[in-house]
């Protein structure tokens, strides 16, 4: 019944657990064992469902993942896929399933998470910093030989916190620090190669840390201009090269390969390129993207990315988007105004609001979800209400108390971590598989 | 060891259940049974959780479920606090221990969980539209004859499905709804007093169906402007007030009480107020405050709210903020910016940015968290980060790698919801207890 794969990983006990009347979306009055809710038979557009509820699309994910496995394999890049995403662990089984070589996590208890539902490489794309954060790491690292974690550093208070824990703990083998090297005015990670440099040798020279490569986010460089985003991504990628090619000729590297890492969802193509141009170094060297997003795209900010990366490296057809929020009309208060059963706790309002798409009455004879009228447009949320503005002229029976809207999402991350229950649905909507997540 | 008081409700399987490293927020290595937490002696300024990590402070919260038990006494107001803003069993607990009548919730799968947790009475304060979603709620009233709940409907077509379902369920007890009177250019809710009374005596009549009430939610006229509001509310409440008279004296309610309720967290004291306006009807009348934000207040737009709100009504000390988000400096990469462990995963940002207040350095001397400098400001979050910006001239090392920072929030609802297990701490900031939520 499962059409994600997940070779090689322990998913048996999420579909033994049982799910609970109250799980947001699932229509459920009794328990009910996971693995079977293929054979509930469920379809969204029967309203079978409990609304709202947060689908996947099978064959967009399925292309998804083929689509980026074949991008690396083209671009000679490595894929840890950020883990923090979709915090799945179906999903990150997928990714594995589909070429990644790990998975990029963003916090201490972000790694153990994957690594109960064993996950064998992580990229901790952060700095770790807190004592017991550093410790619950080790202790994974110290347990399980065959774990590997990687962490990043950006300040020498970093490097001695890490040092002196690794040291207390008694680890057997080096823990793989990557240098983060950051941008003025952004986030974290050292501001010029200088410094940079300054905490690569104190990794280098450090007991128990081995300096495992360099690590950076060109994310971070996004804007509403293109043009300037690509000037200054490149620019970005070239400090980087500089950097891990002036780190390997003091011969700073003690870790088997070098990893380079950058690619967020938005700029991974020139990442891929821009790496390509580090030429020999003393080892081999990896060169890792970190795109969590691709998996789903959206019908947003990411859409619009995401086809001006398809308009660059022209690989055919895009990537698809994957999830979306279903709720129900449940109030038609104005002729111009539905409001929905969905608002703040169900889909991301941070980037944009949700981008209604389809529509569909139940117990039409229509199987198809139909295309919302032009113009209907979701002005605002709140908590459990979103508002979905009518064009005029648009007749107060296109959508009515009872009729279903499919909304599509901007920003993925922040529509994830508002289910811990996702339903996976092939084309015609109805239900194959749940996704766990787990925040 | 527990401090909030849970009488009547059952809430062992909660301090039963295994906790699995991962949890955000807690410092597991192993799993931990949740009623075993407070022995484990940890203490937030020790940095012995993990980070970030969100807490309640003890006694804010027994000051404000006080406060608020003692405010509904005096205004003769019951209080039916909105449970979507915490779903947390334990505080539910905590509220119908400390006078509630009920709670309030948003969806079925609120009340599903507020049912599985053995809460008695439930105010949906919604429509309740889809079919599964109605036939969850009626299969616990069916199943469970003590179980109370009540429905709001605004529209004739939303009285036809309730009553078809309840008609279809056979549902021993008729199923009391409430109108909802709305605003126009606002949420759901009817537009005129004709069209409610048209909503009321379709109620009335449907087979199955009782008219239990009338509600509004003023909460939706909230603006900068206090005197503006408070006109608009004050002539809002006139509208509810003037409909409840006129559907009785039409003799359409059909319940033993006639339930008059508004009052979100901002102008309940006008709502107590403006209902004792109604004078006798024709049965016992019950003014139902759904406030949820109380309970936790914050230090943003409820703690300005809540001032105005204690200057018209003058009640001693008013509401206490006692949620709070710490995080840690993990990065000083330029000298007036520190990047915290915290981002759009774990406090509010729909209202405003978190406010950061206190900073600890763990391992100094000093007990006590500090306040920060002056002028300290979150900028901006990413999804796991947080951008705080330090005034010109504040040493480097008034903030360094390593050291705490304990932010306040503005909207509880939105930062709830980023967390599975809350802390509760004492005033020294030591961990006495877990607070689960459902979302």
């Amino acid at each position: 019944m499962r059409v994600l794969p997940c070779k090689g990983l322990s998913l048996t006990n999420l579909d033994d657990q049982l799910l609970l009347p109250g799980t947001k979306g699932l229509p459920l009055r009794d328990t009910l064992r996971q693995g079977a809710i293929a054979l509930q038979a469920w379809n969204v557009l029967r309203a079978d469902t409990s609304f709202p509820v947060a689908v996947l699309k099978e064959s967009a994910l399925l292309h998804n993942l083929a689509w980026m496995r074949d991008f690396c394999e083209r671009h000679g890049a490595t894929l840890a896929p950020h883990g923090k995403t979709t915090m799945s662990p179906q999903l990150f089984a997928a990714q594995l399933a589909n070429g990644a070589w790990g998975i990029t996590l963003a916090s201490a208890t972000q790694v153990q998470v994957a690594h109960r539902f064993n996950v064998r490489r992580v990229l901790l794309a952060n700095q770790l910093v807190a004592r017991t954060d550093i410790e619950a790491v080790l202790a994974l690292l110290h347990d399980d030989p065959d774990f590997e974690c990687f962490v990043l550093a950006d300040s020498l208070e970093g490097v001695a916190r890490l040092s002196q824990a690794v040291r207390a703990r008694g680890l057997a083998r080096p823990l793989p620090v990557l240098v983060e090297l950051g941008i003025e005015g952004k986030r974290a990670g050292c501001r010029s190669l200088d410094e940079a440099l300054q905490v690569a040798r104190a990794i280098a020279h450090a007991d128990g840390l081995a300096l495992a490569g360099i690590e950076g986010y060109e994310g971070l460089l996004v804007t509403k201009d293109p043009d300037e985003d690509i000037r200054a991504v490149n620019a970005f990628l070239a400090k980087l090269v500089e950097l891990v090619k002036t780190a390997d000729a003091e011969g700073l590297f003690g870790h088997p390969e070098i990893l380079l890492s950058a690619g967020g969802s938005s700029y991974f193509d020139l990442v891929a390129r821009g790496f390509s141009a580090v030429g020999e170094l003393s080892r081999p060297m990896r060169a890792v993207l970190r795109s969590g997003c691709y998996l789903t795209s959206d019908h947003g900010s990411y859409k619009r990315l995401l086809a001006q990366l398809d308009a660059r490296a022209s690989h055919g057809e895009g990537l698809r988007p994957a999830l979306e929020v279903w709720s129900m009309v449940q109030s038609r208060p104005e002729p111009g105004l539905a409001i929905l059963t969905m608002g703040k706790r169900d889909a991301s309002y941070d980037e944009a609001l949700p981008i209604p798409v389809y529509t569909h009455r139940p117990g039409s004879d229509n199987g198809d979800p139909s295309e919302l009228p032009p113009g209907c447009e979701i002005v605002k949320m709140n908590d459990q209400h979103a508002y979905l503005r009518l064009p005029e002229g648009v007749i107060r029976d296109a959508l009515m108390v009872g009729d279903l809207v499919g909304c599509g999402i901007s920003h993925p991350c922040t529509t994830f971590d508002k289910w811990q229950v996702l339903l996976v649905v092939d084309d015609a909507y109805s239900v194959t598989q749940a996704v766990n997540t787990l925040f």
